[in-house]
């Protein structure tokens, strides 16, 4: 209790505290549901699958319903009249009121169609996606369309009906600013990579595929997310799944996952850095929060900036395979024979544009978020039909990255997002990247970190995340924390001048 | 819904229908618990326990909430005053009503002072027994005996308050029945044990004790509870654990764990058969029981039975051995070298009298339950204090198995279940070795069932164990069961007998 909250009466402490409790059993529900979730993808026999499905589903309806009940309008009523709550606890009401809010604004009948609809597109998607066949998803992504343009109506908007769904994943960001952002993005980066792609090969890329045994890349990227990472078994596992995650279930439970190709080692290596990016996040948010809404990230693109950093920045900077070259040489000899922290530092650098966002490469990766963003506005406005959205997906494709796709499989049909109804959610994948560069300028600043950085030893860096970014959770939106943390707003500049320094260097040309 | 459901009027069909919706809710919460704590016991990182305790508190809390609360009542008075249930709905407002009327006997207030004195206890009894310190433990076991009188009187018991703690865990079973089981019992194999350890050695017993590296324990002893006991991975997992246990989140999501020892094979051998023979009751519960209160084993006796026939009945028999020692030979051929199915066979049936329960051999095994049960009742009636418990033990263990504990460590604090307030749960132990034999010898009534056993095909023994004893769940009671399947109540005969056959025959002497 803090001295403001002494003064106050009995009966308000006691709104509030009860408030807290109320908050913490949903937490705690989430946890649960989190947990029964990452069974199901980790460890879960087969046939478990149907009652799995029922279970999960009732707990998140009594969630809902715990959330959305009239007894937590009250309490939280009675908590906003209490005088001189604490900075803290000031937040807590901020955040439970916004979710509140939104929770309650939908009806309970559409939200149980939204979920139909979305699961009806999902299996969809997964037929069409097998058989290549975009007109057999097509009417089930229209009614999802309908339900989302309806769903923002419901919420509420500003300027734009996208605003509504990118508040979601993003709080506080608007549709107009990323517009702006990645048309400066666009404009500044498609000419490098123009030029990467007539540069040709800077390295031998044949030693990706190299063969690499599981056990090993799994003892070699574990023993590099404890080292230079942070990420502690004390606090953390790594499984097995054929989606790789992070999940959750307190601080200091975080569970990732990773999958293994034994031709092509970067899959699991750099997919278990990225996740540890998201873990690490997690686990740097204040203890005090435990238990709580605000105690996850602010927003997705603040965790892919995380993901991203250890990924990418880090993962595949110089530094870190001079580093790192021998722990990889001990782990896979073969792969290592003949090679130096040079030449692998190149070949996990390469950039090539590719039909496949999730296999992109840093230049290349942000077109496939610009041509999605692109694509839903267009149909929320109804500029683009559903019906015409491969053509415009491969027209697209063909003037960023100079493709285009053989099928729809590889096309409109890659991504499982928008049969999920996940609308809005892919430009935090750019944003994150953005972000990314921008923390660690910011970080760099400090002599010790960037001196940390040079010769890859992290700790400093990480404790600089952990005070100016981790440890708020939500207590900050995410404008917040990128202003106070780097001095200014959200940019395209700091990945642009990244890209063009990083890889004018590889590929052999001026910056 | 039935033919007799039909007819009744709309809205007391919805109280019934609305009743197993809270229900199956309240299963689903207990399964995320028992999610949790296998989790905890199984996978989580150490950091992340004392969180974990807090969500599992939470969620039992809710859960408790949930089904003790006046809607649930309702619903439970409506649905009961609804005309002509069907079979399945008469047995299941039957057994809810139970498991409602006992726990709302109990004041909150209660419930909450008896949680918090067996933590106390358990913490207290970790330290007892680390330090040998039966002084410290005392104070504590005194407050759990008390508080389980007042659990006994609020509860209501007709001739002992013993009956309402047995109640618990073997529904409908009394203490005096007990009391007479146990006396023939002891009358009929103290001698035998007498006899036995005159005898000396049966076999050359250092076979046990030869290296067996735990992948090739885990690999044959899953191979056997796959093959000979019908564990599937297609519904079931093993996972190591401190303590072994068995657990599951539905009818077809099992989990088991174990423990190497590769110093002593038996220990993981036997115990994973043991928890297989939990896994498959669970497993054959009836699917239409999914999700109800109906949905788990009859009794903690009834369990035992499964598991012990597994264990020993079948595990610890010379057929047994004689198909699978080819198996054992090729997991761990050092342990094999010299061997044949008849020297393990009788290298693992060793009798023994020693001071550790888990440890005991099939014919010491209940001597060890025996003390404890008499032990327990000498508590409760006031004849002997926690002061002379100690002394009280070790008299006893001397009397039965000839041995007196260096210290207490080793005799009355061994077992964790006084400290947990677990009182009245023993008997089930030995309840459930003599039904485990009484089963096998009625399903061996069937020639298929008793043709399969001599060649260790136990598939007829396990769908004979399904139709009459697993299907049931907790549709029907305990001594229920025990009559439809063998004819008779429970008795100590078969066990007697199959004790005298099958050790007067290793140890050569008349049975």
């Amino acid at each position: 209790m803090t001295f403001d909250q002494m003064g106050s009466s009995a009966s308000t402490v006691s709104s509030l505290d009860d408030l807290k409790r109320r908050l913490n059993l949903i937490s705690d529900l989430a946890a649960a549901q989190g947990m029964m979730s990452w069974d199901q993808e980790t460890q879960m026999p087969p046939d478990a699958a149907r009652v799995r499905g029922l279970q999960m589903a009732s707990l998140a309806g009594l969630t809902h319903q715990l959330f959305t009940a009239a007894e937590t309008q009250h309490l939280l009523e009675a908590a906003e009249a209490q005088a001189g709550p604490s900075e803290f606890d000031a937040d807590l009401l901020r955040v439970t009121r916004r979710d509140y809010d939104k929770a309650t604004k939908l009806p309970t009948a559409f939200v149980e169609e939204l979920a139909q609809a979305k699961n009806d597109a999902h299996h969809a998607w997964i037929k069409a996606r097998a058989e290549n066949d975009f007109a057999h998803f097509a009417p089930y992504l229209t009614r999802v369309l309908d339900l989302t343009r309806r769903y923002a109506e419901l919420v509420g908007h500003d300027a734009h009906p996208y605003d509504a769904l990118l508040d979601d994943y993003e709080p506080g960001m608007k549709t107009a600013q990323v517009r702006q952002i990645f048309a400066d993005l666009r404009e500044r980066t498609l000419p490098l990579l123009r030029k990467i792609v007539a540069a040709g090969d800077a390295a031998d890329y044949g030693v990706l595929t190299r063969p690499f045994p599981a056990a090993a890349q799994r003892e070699f990227s574990l023993k590099v997310a404890r080292e230079a990472f942070g990420l502690q078994p004390s606090f953390s596992r790594l499984d097995v799944s054929a989606h790789p995650f992070q999940t959750n279930f307190s601080t200091d439970d975080l569970r990732i996952t990773t999958r293994f190709d034994e031709q092509y080692f970067p899959m699991s290596l750099f997919g278990t850095w990225h996740e540890t990016g998201h873990a690490m996040y997690e686990h740097g948010v204040g203890r005090e929060l435990e238990r709580t809404p605000l105690s996850r990230g602010a927003s997705l693109g603040v965790h892919e900036s995380q993901s991203r950093m250890f990924e990418n920045l880090l993962g595949r900077s110089r530094a870190f395979w001079q580093r790192y070259f021998g722990g990889l040489a001990g782990a896979a000899p073969e792969v290592a024979a003949g090679q130096d922290a040079e030449s692998i530092y190149r070949a996990v650098n390469r950039v090539q544009p590719s039909l496949i966002r999730v296999e992109a490469d840093e230049v290349t990766y942000n077109f496939h978020i610009m041509l999605r963003f692109e694509l839903e506005l267009a149909l929320l406005d109804g500029e683009l039909s559903v019906a015409g959205l491969p053509a415009a997906w491969n027209a697209k494709m063909q003037e960023y990255l100079g493709l285009t796709p053989p099928d729809d499989a590889e096309g409109v049909l890659q991504d499982v997002h928008w049969s999920a109804g996940l609308i809005g959610y892919f430009p935090t994948y750019s944003l994150g990247n953005l972000l990314s560069v921008q923390l660690l300028d910011a970080a760099r600043r400090v002599p010790e970190i960037a001196a940390g950085i040079e010769r890859a030893d992290y700790a400093p860096l990480r404790e600089w995340l952990r005070v100016n970014v981790h440890q708020y959770g939500r207590r900050r939106t995410p404008g917040q924390i990128v202003q106070d943390a780097t001095g200014q707003p959200l940019s395209a500049d700091a990945y642009v001048k990244y890209l063009h320094e990083k890889y004018g260097d590889i590929y052999g040309f001026e910056a």
